[in-house]
């Protein structure tokens, strides 16, 4: 099934932030909050196929990963301050390297991006600018899609993707696009296999 | 220049709502505000050549139309919650027949449907389901495209839409996707041009 990992560079690993003020309290976690409402939302209906991990790697106490697990949620609406509360709940939680489950679908872990993407052992496929045009490629929904959420990945992090495994490097057009528009993109492909 | 006409059936025609509450205070502008970002935004970047209207239908003084003009557009940024803030403000303003400027590139006014139309004399593309798939249609950078919000157009709108001018009717996937999704993946048709 499709999985989507989203970076959060500088998103708190705390729930002290306010849902009145989610670009501005969280350390951008709103970008991530657009990615998933891309990744799951269809007309009324949810996409029950996708897994999505939220890795955050702010302040105070990184890393943290939010799991969202398409067949499993229950209470997810498309809003951003909703899917927000879901999040922050999350972060209000002890954690282990083991997930723990916060709600219906959603898990919370001290996982970073390194042992979430040990745990998904599908071909990376990381979107960036200045990869393969994403109609150019043959994607496979047992794809492991990476991306940034507000910034780039570190040398570091594409260092971790590279790491002995097939990866293919695919940008979605030849403007720089939000990473939620991104996630909508792929699907589209997806959808049209 | 592209242009996106989004039909917001129920949204409310004042400003009696609560930024806290989009979905359940507004009666689904929270579809629309999220439009207006799969529209505009870029990464670091606005779409300077792109307009969008957001008609609005609800209690208690329907119509409505909030005009988003990207060349002019200062003050947006990605978040539902500050585009909501933006459309407050226009909904707090005495309307007219002709736009009134709330903020920089921000007009509102008490045009419908019709009125909006007929102010754009490109050719129509009408998005819904059902149509001919968007990637084997010849799309325009000059092209209006007209979407429901939260809900599909009534036939009386489908009946303006059709009054005497060039439609197209176009889908962009086997799934039913959010209006938001769908004008994400029609400007990248367009980019693509």
């Amino acid at each position: 099934m499709p999985t989507f990992v989203i970076v959060g560079h500088r998103v708190r690993t705390d729930d002290d932030f306010s849902l009145n003020d989610l670009p501005g309290s969280t350390g951008r976690l709103d970008v991530l909050l657009r990615c998933v409402n891309s990744a799951f939302m269809l007309s009324n209906d949810i996409r029950k196929d996708v897994d999505v991990y939220l890795v955050l790697l702010g302040e105070p106490d990184p890393p943290r990963t939010v799991h969202f697990k398409g067949g499993g949620l229950k209470y997810l609406n498309p809003d951003e301050r909703s899917t927000g509360a879901l999040v922050k709940k999350a972060l209000a939680e002890k954690v282990w390297s083991e997930e723990t489950g916060v709600a219906p679908g959603v898990f919370v872990s001290k996982r970073g991006l390194a042992e979430v993407l040990g745990d998904n052992p599908g071909r990376l496929v990381y979107l960036r600018e200045g990869g393969n045009d994403v109609r150019e490629v043959a994607l496979s929904n047992d794809d492991v899609f990476v991306l940034g959420g507000h910034e780039d990945l570190t040398s570091e992090e594409e260092a971790i993707i590279q790491d002995g495994r097939e990866t293919l490097r695919v940008s979605l057009g030849l403007k720089s696009l939000h990473a939620d528009h991104c996630i909508t993109l792929v699907l589209n492909e997806l959808d049209r296999l």
